[in-house]
């Protein structure tokens, strides 16, 4: 395969996807301490949610076995992640703030690294940023989902969490699409996607809700927003 | 490759493909909006409900990247549905007898053409069948999964829907066992596929519960059948 | 691919697998009656409960098309437990802790044999071990997810199922690792895998809560242990 678009000097690379591993292994964890699972619960939350958006990433792509499943560091970040939290959840919970800050870095890191993976596999710019985008958010949907939580991507109580991913992945394909994209370039994306994630959460901005929705008949159940969980970044209080 | 049992034009196949797409994208973005997700919601339950099934097909068969990460049309068309319905959703919603018509068009056409996609690319008519049916009931089970409900495929208080996958697919498998696939039989399959669904929906079909299902106690919770949510074809009324 | 790991005979394989196969859709279907799901909905998940770990496993390790869709005895034999169940599921509820037993050996069989496999396919032992664990508790993952249950794997009011499961895919891989994989190390590895699960039923065990858990503010909704659901092998009493 071509490696036209690979701009990272690969241990950068590792380093920076180990960080983004840890701390959505981090936010797995948190979740299931909040579950009340048990030690396995955490451990297994940590690594689906710190892994499931790569692998799903490296199946599509053809990237087989995924890089999950070939580098002993990928695995075992979740594990040293989920011991922290294991033993230091109250602190971490504590520093709330501070998560959600560092959960964004890796929404911004995922989203452009993600797309440029794809890339290099040969997907067009425009499907490697929809696989960007799934690389970033996959882990958390599945992490909800286990939770038995709709995923926080979806609802519309959560700040805005797509858009930023969806914005720094685009960007990316956009400055593939015209042979622009460097080192400089892609680290501009990611924090164009860090600093808007982080706005979104400081303003509460939110996504509009269908037009006329204000027509529709109450859910049947309870309100999407007053599920007994909370999501990515939104800790223990 | 073989490609003995392609069996429509491509073009003919692409544009049934992407009005399959549209259909299911338009009932995933009609749950969205009963949800309460927002925009970024609507789009993202759109696109996983049109190409879950396709994706899965293709990762299954080894068509990699999946055809839906390689057209254009196949990303843009569930992104059309989710802003039609976006806007036009409480008027779709009067018309929800034309959608779930529509709908039983899509899972004939997904339960034939994922069929005969699988045993183009090698798989044996009775599996290519169980992919089929896999690909025409993926995508709605993963959109009922991220609404937090039961899948309306499982559910018992549902008219049937996979019954007539199967139908439809397993035809497909029998007319490849004897040699006999053809634009003709694969039509009829994909029509009985319609109407045995159409027939479901008009007479309230459903399947048979287990053999003295009477016995058992009363669910720990509620019953399946009570849940907030309404599935495919179930819009708000 | 090196064939260096192909421990069993490959008819002893096959009915291994195969036995493993229907204990693991046994449960699928008995949760899917529970449920109330009508025929198709209990075939439906004593399939994907029986396949889904291996399909897993075999996506990832690139053998496509997955084994579930080559061999039509691992497709039959999930419908053969789900017409069983369907008739006698008072009668196998019933002989509940028989259930459990076999649900054990289910357990060792498929946790040792997935590792096997992965390490045949060229991923190195500890990845293979984590893979193997996928194998096993992938489908009651899966099953859970479309009961709406949280998974019973991660809660912490089940007796400990991942840690067997690691426990024996762990040995395996230090076996492959020292070269001193055979049939009788590995039968010693199920053997101490389905051993170590009935001893954590008949006792009782469970996997430690975080560090002061104790402190966390109770869940929003429900006690995630007091759903309406029961887990595999806690068949209706």
């Amino acid at each position: 395969m071509s490696q036209t678009y690979e701009i990272f000097d690969h241990s950068v690379h590792l380093v920076a996807d180990l960080s983004g591993i840890f701390i959505f292994a981090v936010t797995g964890a948190l979740v299931a301490v909040r579950m009340r699972f048990d030690v396995f619960g955490i451990m297994a939350l940590a690594e689906i949610t710190a892994l499931g958006g790569g692998v799903f990433r490296d199946l599509v792509i053809g990237d087989v076995p995924p890089a999950a499943f070939r580098d002993m560091g990928y695995f075992l970040t979740p594990i040293i992640a989920g011991g922290l939290v294991f033993f230091l959840h109250p602190a971490i919970n504590r520093i709330g703030g501070a998560v959600q800050v560092v959960d964004a870095a890796g929404l911004g890191l995922f989203s452009v690294s993600g797309t440029v993976k794809a890339a290099v596999w040969g997907i067009e710019p425009f499907h490697a940023a929809a696989i960007g985008v799934a690389t970033a958010v996959g882990g958390g949907v599945l992490r909800d989902l286990l939770a038995m939580e709709i995923p926080s991507l979806l609802r519309r109580d959560r700040e805005m969490y797509a858009l930023p991913s969806v914005l720094g992945a685009g960007t990316v394909a956009v400055l593939l699409q015209f042979g622009l994209l460097g080192p400089i370039s892609s680290g501009a994306a990611m924090l164009a996607t860090f600093v808007l994630r982080l706005l979104a959460l400081r303003y509460g901005w939110r996504g509009p809700l269908a037009w006329k929705s204000e027509q529709l008949p109450a859910p049947g159940g309870k309100e999407p927003g007053q599920g007994r969980g909370a999501g990515r970044g939104q800790p223990v209080s």
